[in-house]
């Protein structure tokens, strides 16, 4: 395990932020996702945080962010270092097929034998040291022809995440921890998760992908021949201002809407190109409330994390969270593993028990019409 | 019983508004007290609906109020009718014996033979008819010289009220339900409790007392002479408005702050002079939140109570109430027999078991100095 300064040749980090985060409503909206937040108390956002994990890797110059257009000004004002030409602008989600397929598309145009790296820009990593040591050995087996992922360790059987088996070791060179990926997981019950952790032969799937984005292109085009051919359509164009318009018009509304694990991971799995680096840094994706409570818990019952500039909380007997963006008052008596989100036109009040519920929230806010507080 | 609806000759009703009620905060604040809210979605504050229930027994004339200078600008509000011989404004709050010795005092002065009767200005009454029917009688008992005082049916073992045992009939012409008072007892254990409702004997002590001014005035007088003595003073110069101001700044802080249930209720029973009215109304004294879900309950385990105008909540599997101020749209996802107060500057979060603790919140807040949310 080593760390190094300096950039890996070859790399480019993709960061698609796109995710709103529904389950973090009221705090992240349509306006201000997920990633936009200070999540951790770090002081910065975690597109940020995302950011300066891939710098030393990358090089500020080659890591690009993919978003909705909604978000420039405030990705840009996040990262002042983004270069106009990293920003690719999606009119509106199309899923993670074509975000990282775009990307892949773009940067292989430019630099064939582009190895691209794919990080979510609203996960939470503890340990940078291994993150790097991670992606040099993921990036090694990219060299070596796999499309590699990053790979969690479980320390609970968790039943929000995807799964990788991953049993036996992978023998490349430059990647010592690489294991061959059997298959991939969908989200299981309790009981199954429990079996996988006790294995030792699954990881969490934390969706990050490492490879040369002529390898992810190629598999993209086996499964999806037409979702490829209008990736690279847009390709083509996307580096002439005057075409890159009028093409996205005609060509982004009949993008098919597909994750990448599916069009690509999966289906690579399956024909043995998919190797998992095990990661030994703490992950979290910070899906809910009940996430970012842990995140923030010492591990003591009476734990009540406090988040937002200026909170002003008092609490007695109460544990849970609080995320206070109001700087009003907040006074908590008797309530226990409690969230509290208080915002300046929604609050919302559940236990982090019913963290994964607040989707439902969301819902139903939409059908009622409500978009002025979604 | 019987309803009439012509003002009961001789009587005047005294409406003590003091009490801030801490336990309701954050809604009820030092400047915005409890008698100020609508507690029972009645489209009217607590004070106006005492004023109403008031009104055809004593007349819109013969109704007075005490309250502290803050409020008087609130209270003419409300009271429209209120005359201002009528308004008793204390420069600072000095409990029950003060204000109802002061207001016997005053309108013993003006009208020897006067009966009063005191009713608090925050508590909730259904049963109109049976209201007046009480106070008919309690002011038959007050007639043959007696202090009445209405007792409630407990309906269950409660142990926020103080109990009268009264366990033998009065005797007395035209107040056929009067029962001689035996003693008072504290707020007591729920095993106590129990008994007490059990036994039949007991009624809650509601704090409306009934007599003749001076039969009070005398009895105040027979246990605390320097307090007697210095309300009649404050009474002899009060109507005249060059003499009031100086005398009550030179006699006010010294007035001893005691509540009138120890300087003439439990005397006057110990010495056979007591009697109380059962009601047969529905009586609640709103003291906590729990009281206020209580009061809007259907009786149905999923009940949620939502107050405040334009209150916009989402709830999902919840139950317990929501008061809001702000219009914020309020979310409620798993969350039982919860307790939502949301104002412009403060938001209380519990439970309705945890509602007779929100009153440390306001002890904490203010050995704190938060004054500005007090």
């Amino acid at each position: 395990m080593t760390t190094s300064v300096s950039p890996i040749p070859q790399f480019y980090a993709v960061i698609p932020a796109g995710g709103i985060g529904s389950r973090l409503w009221p705090l992240s909206r349509a306006e201000a996702p997920k990633f936009l937040h200070d999540l951790t108390g770090s002081g910065s956002s975690l597109l940020r945080d995302t950011w300066n994990r891939l710098e030393p890797l990358a090089g500020a110059d080659r890591i690009m962010v993919v978003t909705g257009r909604a978000h420039r000004a405030a990705v840009e004002e996040q990262l002042p270092a983004l270069a106009d030409k990293n920003i690719v602008l999606e009119s509106e989600p199309r899923d993670s097929s074509v975000a990282v397929g775009l990307a892949a598309a773009i940067l292989e145009r430019r630099e064939p034998d582009v190895i691209i790296g794919s990080f979510a820009a609203d996960h939470v990593i503890r340990g940078a040291r291994f993150f790097d040591a991670a992606v040099r050995e993921a990036v090694a087996a990219a060299q070596a022809g796999f499309i590699a992922t990053i790979g969690i360790r479980p320390d609970e059987p968790a039943t929000g995440f995807g799964y990788i088996h991953a049993p036996a070791p992978a023998h490349i060179e430059g990647a010592p921890s690489a294991r061959a990926v059997d298959h991939f997981v969908e989200k299981p019950d309790y009981a199954t998760a429990e079996k996988y952790v006790a294995s030792g032969d699954y990881l969490w799937n934390a969706g990050m992908f490492i490879a040369k984005a002529s390898v992810i292109l190629e598999e993209l085009g086996r499964n999806k021949p037409e979702l490829l051919a209008a990736l690279r359509e847009l390709a083509e164009a996307w580096d002439d201002k005057d075409k890159r318009g009028p093409l996205v018009d005609r060509i982004w509304p009949r993008l098919e809407k597909i994750a990448i694990d599916y069009s690509v991971a999966e289906p690579a799995a399956a024909a043995g190109r998919l190797v998992t680096i095990p990661a030994e840094f703490d992950w979290d994706d910070v899906g809910d409330f009940a996430s970012i409570a842990k995140l923030h818990s010492t591990g003591h019952k009476n734990d009540l994390a406090i988040l937002g500039e200026g909170a002003r909380v008092l609490a007695d007997a109460s544990s849970g969270i609080v995320i206070s963006e109001t700087g009003r008052t907040i006074a908590l008596v008797g309530v226990r593993d409690i969230v509290v989100v208080d915002t300046g036109d929604a609050l919302l009040v559940t236990t982090t028990a019913n963290a994964q519920k607040v989707k439902s929230v969301v819902d139903a806010l939409r059908i009622a019409g409500r978009d002025d507080v979604l």
